[in-house]
């Protein structure tokens, strides 16, 4: 088997992604940690690899790849056979349009509340805490009658949302609230192989 | 051949998006117009084809989508064969790092700023024009010594990002800066069956 190599932070969430989906999938990982706070990530090599400047980055073999939604994919794609993500059209879009909300919804808020609070970036607070609880809302209406985010059953559409999801407190929004989505987040963390992260 | 309902707003490039693709496709397309002003994208029967209260939504019989990104990809994978996305793990992946890029880093920066100009939206409009300067740059980088967004060759990863970037000026954020954009979006704009929207 191909060594993967991970571009990592450890208290990322988009990088636990992909840690995560790797123990899922029983894949040999190398992590690579890259010293944000030294600003390696903005500098040669790690520039050359992601123009971004930004993490996670994974490398197979030869291919290079930014973003944590489209590295889900790609693992799916390669070591997933049709389980996590399938190539139908109406299977395919159905998991995409969740990789779209952990892209933009879930980012502008509760991730977005987390970068403030936890790591002290300049960002309306306020606003992602209001946008936290829209997409929450929506998530709770979801999943109190569906088990799984897309398909009736586990895919990466599951993977990529629960991270920031279950992250909220640390951006000081409560799931209280919320309890069809406590569950799903539990039943993520049920599955078999499951790996956790600081503050999950 | 099935006929195609898209749920529409003539201004929104997201829905142009999806109209774009479908005429490059040659396939057949009914829009209907939502009212966004009287507020039916709140109001069933709209939001129970779409929770989130957002356009685009597709009918394609009986299947339901929302979110242009994901539409995009259920076309493609539906009517265009492997030529726009392919379904091979590095390929798509590629792919996908766009549609993220269009679904977040072109929405926070032009697509907000425009949000903002032209529609009133009470947003940061001076973060939205940081954003968009940062996102140029990045895209102006690798138009420089790419044609296309990836792959080497037109796929959905073009037609995702380039109207909101194309409709930058609408924003506040002149493209005249970026040369190798606006070669790209010309040869976007000279795809046989290409169709224009208002003020692009």
């Amino acid at each position: 088997m191909a060594k993967l190599k991970l571009y990592d932070l450890e208290p990322s969430g988009n990088c636990y992604k992909v840690r995560l989906f790797c123990a899922l999938l029983g894949l040999d990982l190398e992590l690579e940690p890259v010293d944000l706070m030294g600003g390696a990530h903005k500098r040669s090599p790690f520039i050359d690899k992601n123009p971004f400047g930004e993490i996670p980055v994974l490398e197979d073999g030869d291919v290079v790849l930014r973003n944590s939604q489209a590295i889900l994919v790609y693992l799916a794609r390669r070591y997933g056979g049709e389980d996590w993500l399938p190539t139908d059209a109406t299977g395919m879009a159905e998991v995409m349009t969740w990789l779209m909300v952990a892209e933009n919804e879930i980012a502008r808020g509760p991730g977005d509340a987390r970068l403030h609070d936890k790591f002290g970036f300049a960002i309306d607070v306020e606003r992602a805490r209001t946008n936290a609880a829209r997409i929450l809302s929506l998530l709770e209406a979801h999943l109190k009658s569906n088990d799984w985010l897309a398909l009736g059953r586990p895919t990466i559409a599951d993977i990529a949302c629960m991270p920031y999801i279950a992250l909220s407190h640390e951006g000081g929004v409560s799931l209280a609230p919320y309890p069809a989505i406590q569950a799903w987040v539990g039943r993520v963390k049920a599955f078999p192989g499951f790996i956790t992260m600081p503050a999950l």
